[in-house]
């Protein structure tokens, strides 16, 4: 299963593609979506889509990934990251890939076993599980992949429920 | 010039479509865009997005306008009224339609000339500058007029700017 790992924001948007094949996962491709500061934004957010959707038809993701909240933020920000999660939300159901949620302590607890890891720990793992010879970067782009991994190892434990 | 404006929202946007001109506004159409409650986040952002693109193609507006911040809602609202306005920023920059933003005091002194108006207020003159016999409902419906005829102010003392 191809899965796609966001981690939504106005001027960053981490990716993180992975394919998941019986709880092992591999590493296709990580990077960021990014949109120009000063860019009205409207024309930020046409950006974002168009990206994503570029994303999409390459590496044909079957299932997507996304943070459910954002805490400890301020409203504006709140906004912003709301507004580019929304066209990316929207990327996806055009695209007919069903997309899964997770909370902050849910991925944290999927990639290390711990629901309050540290992000270095987080990213750690991320490199460990992956096999990678560095940490991903930037920050956003190892943040997507551990989304990613969190939906494959819920996927995982959800097709074992099913089987038995 | 025909202007659009847009109250987001995820469960309920408003809209407002207005015709200016020499400072003279009048009805087009108003109402709203509804999503249901049950349904899964990414499919409501693409109804949103469809029934936003069913309207531009209907109205064919050559503005937009939206509101600029959401003040006073928790981080969870924020979120959501984000996403939805992202897909709606999304619709009015796929069709090319310029959009302008103001705040809530900048929307209350267009339409009554006090920043600190009521909701009452703003809903009483927008009845009359459009010569309604009736109030606009819902709410949501009468604050995306309310935003229209703000850019249909402002837009007419831009003009009177750019001649002069």
């Amino acid at each position: 299963m191809r899965i796609l790992g966001l981690d939504p924001g106005m001027a960053t948007t981490g990716f993180g593609v992975i394919d998941a094949v019986d709880g092992e996962v591999t590493l296709v491709r990580y990077g960021i979506i990014t949109t120009p500061a000063g860019e009205m934004i409207e024309k930020r957010l046409l950006s974002i889509y168009q990206q994503a959707n570029a994303l999409i038809a390459e590496f044909c993701p079957e299932r997507a990934a996304v943070e459910q909240l954002f805490f400890g933020r301020n409203i504006t920000t709140a906004i912003a990251v709301g507004q580019a999660r929304g066209v990316l939300l929207l990327a996806l159901a055009s695209a007919g890939i069903p997309v899964s949620e997770y909370s902050p302590p849910k991925i944290k607890e999927a990639v290390t076993g711990y629901g309050k890891a540290e992000k270095a720990q987080i990213q750690l793992m991320v490199r460990h599980l992956l096999g990678l010879d560095e940490t991903p970067r930037p920050d956003d782009a190892a943040d997507a992949l551990a989304i990613a991994i969190t939906h494959a190892r819920f996927a995982s434990f959800q097709e074992a429920v099913d089987v038995s």
